[in-house]
Protein backbone atom coordinates (compact mmCIF):
# COMPACT_ATOMS: atom_id res chain seq x y z
CA UNK A 1 0.00 0.00 0.00
CA UNK A 2 0.99 3.02 -0.92
CA UNK A 3 -1.60 5.61 -1.33
CA UNK A 4 -4.55 6.38 0.72
CA UNK A 5 -7.68 4.65 -1.06
CA UNK A 6 -9.74 7.43 0.01
CA UNK A 7 -8.16 10.88 -0.71
CA UNK A 8 -5.42 9.35 -3.19
CA UNK A 9 -2.23 11.08 -1.01
CA UNK A 10 0.68 8.77 0.13
CA UNK A 11 0.27 6.95 3.16
CA UNK A 12 2.62 6.39 6.09
CA UNK A 13 3.38 3.20 7.80
CA UNK A 14 3.60 4.34 11.13
CA UNK A 15 1.89 2.83 14.81
CA UNK A 16 -0.96 5.61 15.14
CA UNK A 17 -1.47 7.22 18.71
CA UNK A 18 -3.64 5.21 20.91
CA UNK A 19 -2.44 1.78 18.75
CA UNK A 20 0.85 -0.63 19.13
CA UNK A 21 0.98 -1.90 15.69
CA UNK A 22 2.23 -0.29 12.43
CA UNK A 23 -0.71 0.63 10.36
CA UNK A 24 -1.14 2.70 7.25
CA UNK A 25 -2.31 6.14 7.93
CA UNK A 26 -2.88 9.03 5.38
CA UNK A 27 -1.32 11.97 7.04
CA UNK A 28 -3.76 13.92 4.50
CA UNK A 29 -7.40 12.65 5.45
CA UNK A 30 -6.44 10.59 8.51
CA UNK A 31 -7.62 7.38 7.62
CA UNK A 32 -6.38 4.41 9.21
CA UNK A 33 -6.40 1.24 6.43
CA UNK A 34 -6.59 -1.82 8.59
CA UNK A 35 -5.31 -4.92 7.08
CA UNK A 36 -6.89 -8.01 8.50
CA UNK A 37 -6.55 -11.99 7.88
CA UNK A 38 -8.77 -13.67 5.25
CA UNK A 39 -10.92 -16.47 5.07
CA UNK A 40 -10.35 -19.62 2.73
CA UNK A 41 -13.39 -22.00 2.60
CA UNK A 42 -13.51 -25.16 1.12
CA UNK A 43 -14.58 -28.81 1.17
CA UNK A 44 -13.96 -32.00 1.42
CA UNK A 45 -16.46 -33.32 -1.13
CA UNK A 46 -17.38 -37.18 -1.01
CA UNK A 47 -18.89 -39.52 -3.44
CA UNK A 48 -19.91 -43.01 -3.04
CA UNK A 49 -16.79 -43.12 -0.42
CA UNK A 50 -14.50 -41.44 -2.59
CA UNK A 51 -12.55 -37.77 -2.25
CA UNK A 52 -12.92 -35.29 -5.59
CA UNK A 53 -9.69 -33.31 -5.84
CA UNK A 54 -9.17 -30.62 -8.45
CA UNK A 55 -5.72 -30.08 -10.34
CA UNK A 56 -5.38 -26.66 -10.44
CA UNK A 57 -5.36 -24.65 -13.58
CA UNK A 58 -3.22 -21.49 -11.99
CA UNK A 59 -0.81 -20.59 -9.93
CA UNK A 60 0.26 -21.19 -7.21
CA UNK A 61 0.75 -24.73 -7.24
CA UNK A 62 -0.36 -24.94 -11.18
CA UNK A 63 -0.52 -28.33 -12.04
CA UNK A 64 -0.95 -29.82 -8.27
CA UNK A 65 -4.10 -31.47 -6.95
CA UNK A 66 -6.27 -29.56 -4.35
CA UNK A 67 -9.54 -29.64 -2.44
CA UNK A 68 -12.01 -27.21 -3.65
CA UNK A 69 -11.76 -23.94 -1.85
CA UNK A 70 -10.95 -20.35 -1.88
CA UNK A 71 -11.38 -16.21 -0.68
CA UNK A 72 -14.65 -15.85 0.99
CA UNK A 73 -16.34 -12.89 -0.54
CA UNK A 74 -18.20 -10.29 1.38
CA UNK A 75 -21.83 -11.16 2.08
CA UNK A 76 -21.59 -14.75 2.39
CA UNK A 77 -21.41 -17.29 5.31
CA UNK A 78 -18.34 -19.81 5.25
CA UNK A 79 -20.64 -22.54 4.68
CA UNK A 80 -21.81 -20.70 1.29
CA UNK A 81 -18.03 -19.77 -0.03
CA UNK A 82 -17.49 -23.42 0.68
CA UNK A 83 -20.24 -24.86 -1.52
CA UNK A 84 -19.67 -22.05 -4.00
CA UNK A 85 -15.94 -22.68 -4.41
CA UNK A 86 -16.96 -26.36 -4.50
CA UNK A 87 -19.34 -25.51 -7.48
CA UNK A 88 -17.14 -22.96 -9.22
CA UNK A 89 -13.58 -25.29 -9.22
CA UNK A 90 -15.05 -29.01 -9.43
CA UNK A 91 -18.84 -28.06 -11.11
CA UNK A 92 -19.75 -30.64 -8.08
CA UNK A 93 -22.99 -29.62 -6.62
CA UNK A 94 -22.77 -30.61 -2.84
CA UNK A 95 -24.64 -30.52 0.66
CA UNK A 96 -22.70 -28.85 3.48
CA UNK A 97 -22.18 -31.35 6.08
CA UNK A 98 -20.10 -29.89 9.45
CA UNK A 99 -17.49 -27.93 9.64
CA UNK A 100 -14.64 -30.03 10.00
CA UNK A 101 -10.82 -28.18 9.60
CA UNK A 102 -10.03 -24.73 11.09
CA UNK A 103 -6.33 -24.34 10.17
CA UNK A 104 -4.15 -21.10 11.26
CA UNK A 105 -1.71 -20.30 8.20
CA UNK A 106 -0.36 -16.79 10.29
CA UNK A 107 2.19 -16.37 8.44
CA UNK A 108 0.72 -14.96 5.66
CA UNK A 109 -2.25 -13.99 7.34
CA UNK A 110 -5.05 -16.37 6.12
CA UNK A 111 -7.49 -18.82 7.99
CA UNK A 112 -8.61 -22.70 6.20
CA UNK A 113 -11.97 -23.49 6.81
CA UNK A 114 -12.66 -27.11 5.18
CA UNK A 115 -16.74 -28.62 6.05
CA UNK A 116 -17.49 -31.92 4.97
CA UNK A 117 -19.49 -32.22 1.76
CA UNK A 118 -21.68 -34.96 -0.11
CA UNK A 119 -21.80 -34.25 -3.73
CA UNK A 120 -25.75 -34.46 -4.33
CA UNK A 121 -26.09 -36.16 -7.44
CA UNK A 122 -22.09 -37.32 -8.34
CA UNK A 123 -21.93 -35.09 -10.99
CA UNK A 124 -18.69 -33.43 -11.26
CA UNK A 125 -16.35 -30.99 -13.94
CA UNK A 126 -13.46 -29.05 -14.56
CA UNK A 127 -14.28 -25.04 -13.71
CA UNK A 128 -12.00 -22.21 -14.97
CA UNK A 129 -9.39 -22.86 -12.49
CA UNK A 130 -8.76 -26.67 -13.07
CA UNK A 131 -7.44 -28.74 -15.44
CA UNK A 132 -9.39 -31.69 -14.22
CA UNK A 133 -11.38 -32.85 -11.39
CA UNK A 134 -11.51 -36.69 -10.21
CA UNK A 135 -12.30 -38.85 -8.01
CA UNK A 136 -9.94 -40.69 -5.46
CA UNK A 137 -10.33 -43.64 -2.88
CA UNK A 138 -8.30 -43.26 -0.18
CA UNK A 139 -5.36 -45.40 -1.43
CA UNK A 140 -5.40 -43.75 -4.70
CA UNK A 141 -4.99 -39.86 -3.07
CA UNK A 142 -1.42 -38.30 -4.64
CA UNK A 143 0.15 -36.96 -1.74
CA UNK A 144 3.18 -36.11 -3.53
CA UNK A 145 1.16 -33.79 -5.57
CA UNK A 146 -1.03 -32.07 -3.48
CA UNK A 147 -1.01 -28.20 -3.83
CA UNK A 148 -1.14 -27.24 -0.18
CA UNK A 149 0.13 -28.21 3.41
CA UNK A 150 -3.99 -27.00 4.56
CA UNK A 151 -4.94 -29.84 2.04
CA UNK A 152 -2.87 -32.40 2.99
CA UNK A 153 -3.28 -32.26 6.50
CA UNK A 154 -7.47 -32.21 6.21
CA UNK A 155 -7.17 -34.95 4.30
CA UNK A 156 -5.30 -37.19 7.02
CA UNK A 157 -7.45 -35.97 9.21
CA UNK A 158 -10.14 -37.55 7.01
CA UNK A 159 -8.51 -40.38 6.27
CA UNK A 160 -7.72 -41.19 10.22
CA UNK A 161 -11.44 -39.75 11.58
CA UNK A 162 -13.00 -42.09 8.85
CA UNK A 163 -11.59 -45.45 10.64
CA UNK A 164 -13.60 -44.32 13.49
CA UNK A 165 -16.87 -42.99 11.56
CA UNK A 166 -16.63 -39.88 14.13
CA UNK A 167 -15.82 -36.47 12.38
CA UNK A 168 -15.25 -34.00 15.35
CA UNK A 169 -13.67 -30.05 14.21
CA UNK A 170 -9.86 -29.89 14.27
CA UNK A 171 -8.79 -26.90 14.88
CA UNK A 172 -4.70 -26.29 14.38
CA UNK A 173 -2.15 -24.01 12.99
CA UNK A 174 0.53 -24.32 10.29
CA UNK A 175 3.56 -22.15 10.91
CA UNK A 176 6.18 -20.77 8.51
CA UNK A 177 9.02 -23.30 8.27
CA UNK A 178 12.06 -21.81 6.69
CA UNK A 179 14.37 -25.02 6.27
CA UNK A 180 11.08 -26.11 4.28
CA UNK A 181 9.67 -23.63 2.83
CA UNK A 182 13.36 -23.23 0.91
CA UNK A 183 13.17 -26.41 -0.80
CA UNK B 1 -12.57 3.19 -2.11
CA UNK B 2 -11.96 6.15 -4.37
CA UNK B 3 -8.01 5.16 -5.22
CA UNK B 4 -6.09 2.67 -6.33
CA UNK B 5 -3.64 2.18 -3.49
CA UNK B 6 -0.60 0.65 -5.31
CA UNK B 7 -0.45 4.22 -7.76
CA UNK B 8 -2.95 6.79 -6.56
CA UNK B 9 -5.15 6.82 -10.29
CA UNK B 10 -8.48 6.79 -9.29
CA UNK B 11 -10.26 3.26 -9.33
CA UNK B 12 -13.34 2.18 -11.13
CA UNK B 13 -16.37 -0.03 -9.92
CA UNK B 14 -16.64 -2.96 -12.14
CA UNK B 15 -16.74 -7.13 -12.94
CA UNK B 16 -13.33 -7.43 -13.96
CA UNK B 17 -12.82 -9.66 -17.01
CA UNK B 18 -13.31 -13.70 -16.07
CA UNK B 19 -15.16 -12.62 -12.68
CA UNK B 20 -18.43 -12.32 -11.51
CA UNK B 21 -18.19 -9.94 -8.86
CA UNK B 22 -17.90 -6.24 -9.07
CA UNK B 23 -14.19 -5.18 -7.70
CA UNK B 24 -12.38 -2.01 -7.80
CA UNK B 25 -10.17 -2.05 -10.63
CA UNK B 26 -7.60 0.21 -11.45
CA UNK B 27 -7.54 1.21 -14.75
CA UNK B 28 -3.95 2.95 -14.88
CA UNK B 29 -1.97 -0.38 -13.46
CA UNK B 30 -4.86 -3.34 -13.70
CA UNK B 31 -4.68 -3.74 -9.82
CA UNK B 32 -8.35 -5.43 -8.77
CA UNK B 33 -8.45 -4.74 -5.27
CA UNK B 34 -10.39 -7.48 -3.82
CA UNK B 35 -12.55 -7.12 -0.40
CA UNK B 36 -13.25 -9.81 2.09
CA UNK B 37 -14.88 -10.65 5.52
CA UNK B 38 -13.09 -9.83 8.62
CA UNK B 39 -13.16 -12.36 11.71
CA UNK B 40 -14.38 -11.10 15.03
CA UNK B 41 -12.31 -12.95 17.98
CA UNK B 42 -13.34 -13.22 21.28
CA UNK B 43 -14.03 -15.05 24.50
CA UNK B 44 -16.69 -16.28 27.05
CA UNK B 45 -14.29 -15.79 30.53
CA UNK B 46 -15.29 -17.68 33.40
CA UNK B 47 -14.03 -17.41 36.47
CA UNK B 48 -16.00 -19.51 39.26
CA UNK B 49 -19.32 -19.90 37.54
CA UNK B 50 -19.51 -16.66 36.81
CA UNK B 51 -18.95 -14.84 33.40
CA UNK B 52 -16.90 -11.49 32.50
CA UNK B 53 -18.70 -9.15 31.04
CA UNK B 54 -17.03 -5.44 29.66
CA UNK B 55 -18.98 -2.30 29.38
CA UNK B 56 -18.24 -0.68 26.55
CA UNK B 57 -16.33 2.91 26.44
CA UNK B 58 -16.35 3.62 22.45
CA UNK B 59 -18.84 3.67 19.66
CA UNK B 60 -20.58 1.48 18.24
CA UNK B 61 -22.64 0.98 21.56
CA UNK B 62 -20.83 2.96 24.28
CA UNK B 63 -21.96 2.23 27.22
CA UNK B 64 -22.97 -1.51 26.87
CA UNK B 65 -22.23 -4.55 28.01
CA UNK B 66 -20.06 -7.10 25.69
CA UNK B 67 -17.74 -10.07 25.71
CA UNK B 68 -14.33 -9.35 25.05
CA UNK B 69 -14.00 -9.51 21.44
CA UNK B 70 -12.15 -7.57 18.47
CA UNK B 71 -11.02 -7.70 14.62
CA UNK B 72 -8.52 -10.74 14.31
CA UNK B 73 -5.05 -9.06 13.37
CA UNK B 74 -2.71 -10.36 11.04
CA UNK B 75 -0.16 -13.13 12.02
CA UNK B 76 -2.23 -14.29 14.50
CA UNK B 77 -4.51 -17.11 15.21
CA UNK B 78 -7.97 -17.28 16.13
CA UNK B 79 -7.25 -18.31 19.65
CA UNK B 80 -4.56 -15.79 20.27
CA UNK B 81 -6.71 -12.98 18.59
CA UNK B 82 -9.50 -13.69 21.50
CA UNK B 83 -7.31 -13.82 23.99
CA UNK B 84 -5.41 -10.69 23.10
CA UNK B 85 -8.35 -8.91 23.08
CA UNK B 86 -9.76 -10.62 26.56
CA UNK B 87 -6.73 -8.86 27.65
CA UNK B 88 -6.75 -5.36 25.94
CA UNK B 89 -10.59 -4.84 27.23
CA UNK B 90 -10.92 -6.92 30.16
CA UNK B 91 -7.36 -6.94 31.88
CA UNK B 92 -7.83 -10.42 31.79
CA UNK B 93 -5.05 -13.14 31.12
CA UNK B 94 -7.27 -16.26 30.63
CA UNK B 95 -6.42 -20.06 29.40
CA UNK B 96 -8.41 -21.00 25.77
CA UNK B 97 -10.38 -24.02 25.97
CA UNK B 98 -12.65 -25.01 22.75
CA UNK B 99 -13.92 -22.79 20.18
CA UNK B 100 -17.80 -22.40 20.97
CA UNK B 101 -19.47 -20.15 18.55
CA UNK B 102 -18.76 -19.17 15.38
CA UNK B 103 -21.87 -16.65 14.20
CA UNK B 104 -21.65 -15.15 10.31
CA UNK B 105 -22.70 -12.21 10.26
CA UNK B 106 -22.94 -11.49 6.43
CA UNK B 107 -24.74 -8.07 5.69
CA UNK B 108 -21.80 -6.59 7.59
CA UNK B 109 -19.40 -8.83 5.91
CA UNK B 110 -17.96 -10.42 9.31
CA UNK B 111 -17.30 -13.60 10.99
CA UNK B 112 -17.72 -13.85 14.57
CA UNK B 113 -15.38 -16.49 16.62
CA UNK B 114 -15.92 -16.74 20.58
CA UNK B 115 -13.94 -19.00 22.61
CA UNK B 116 -14.90 -20.65 25.83
CA UNK B 117 -11.79 -19.18 28.10
CA UNK B 118 -10.81 -19.56 32.30
CA UNK B 119 -9.14 -16.70 33.82
CA UNK B 120 -6.04 -17.66 34.67
CA UNK B 121 -6.23 -15.97 38.26
CA UNK B 122 -9.24 -14.42 38.86
CA UNK B 123 -7.89 -10.73 38.13
CA UNK B 124 -9.69 -8.80 35.26
CA UNK B 125 -10.01 -5.00 35.25
CA UNK B 126 -11.20 -2.11 32.51
CA UNK B 127 -8.97 -1.50 29.16
CA UNK B 128 -8.59 1.55 27.03
CA UNK B 129 -11.97 0.38 25.22
CA UNK B 130 -13.74 -0.46 28.38
CA UNK B 131 -15.20 1.56 30.78
CA UNK B 132 -15.64 -1.17 33.54
CA UNK B 133 -15.80 -5.11 33.80
CA UNK B 134 -17.72 -7.51 35.84
CA UNK B 135 -18.31 -10.77 36.53
CA UNK B 136 -21.99 -11.87 36.46
CA UNK B 137 -23.68 -15.22 37.40
CA UNK B 138 -26.17 -16.70 34.97
CA UNK B 139 -29.49 -14.67 36.94
CA UNK B 140 -27.55 -11.18 36.34
CA UNK B 141 -27.04 -11.10 32.90
CA UNK B 142 -28.07 -7.79 31.90
CA UNK B 143 -29.91 -8.72 28.81
CA UNK B 144 -31.46 -5.53 27.86
CA UNK B 145 -27.95 -3.85 28.29
CA UNK B 146 -25.96 -6.29 26.04
CA UNK B 147 -24.01 -4.73 22.87
CA UNK B 148 -24.47 -6.62 19.99
CA UNK B 149 -26.60 -10.18 19.24
CA UNK B 150 -23.64 -12.06 18.50
CA UNK B 151 -22.93 -11.58 22.02
CA UNK B 152 -26.41 -12.50 23.38
CA UNK B 153 -26.60 -15.67 21.09
CA UNK B 154 -23.25 -16.91 22.37
CA UNK B 155 -24.40 -16.15 25.96
CA UNK B 156 -27.97 -17.68 25.28
CA UNK B 157 -26.01 -21.21 23.96
CA UNK B 158 -23.37 -20.89 26.70
CA UNK B 159 -26.39 -20.87 29.48
CA UNK B 160 -28.37 -23.70 27.81
CA UNK B 161 -25.03 -25.78 27.42
CA UNK B 162 -23.81 -25.22 30.77
CA UNK B 163 -27.42 -27.29 32.19
CA UNK B 164 -25.58 -30.04 30.28
CA UNK B 165 -22.47 -29.22 30.73
CA UNK B 166 -21.65 -30.30 27.22
CA UNK B 167 -20.43 -27.02 24.64
CA UNK B 168 -20.45 -28.15 21.38
CA UNK B 169 -19.47 -25.79 18.65
CA UNK B 170 -22.45 -23.79 17.16
CA UNK B 171 -22.53 -22.37 13.87
CA UNK B 172 -25.14 -19.69 12.76
CA UNK B 173 -25.83 -16.86 10.80
CA UNK B 174 -27.40 -13.72 11.98
CA UNK B 175 -29.25 -11.94 9.13
CA UNK B 176 -29.99 -8.44 8.36
CA UNK B 177 -33.78 -7.66 9.94
CA UNK B 178 -34.89 -4.68 7.85
CA UNK B 179 -37.54 -4.23 11.14
CA UNK B 180 -35.52 -4.66 13.85
CA UNK B 181 -32.50 -2.96 12.67
CA UNK B 182 -34.95 0.62 12.45
CA UNK B 183 -35.60 0.74 15.84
Amino acid sequence: MKYCSSCGHSVEHRVPEGDNRHRYVCPNCDTIHYQNPRIVAGTVPVWEGKILLCRRAIEPRYGYWTLPAGFMENSETTNEAAARETWEEALAEVSIEGLYTIIHVPHIDQVHMFYRATLTNGSFGAGEESLESQLFSIDEIPWDELSFPTVKRTLEYFIADQKESHFPLHVSDIRFQPSRDKR
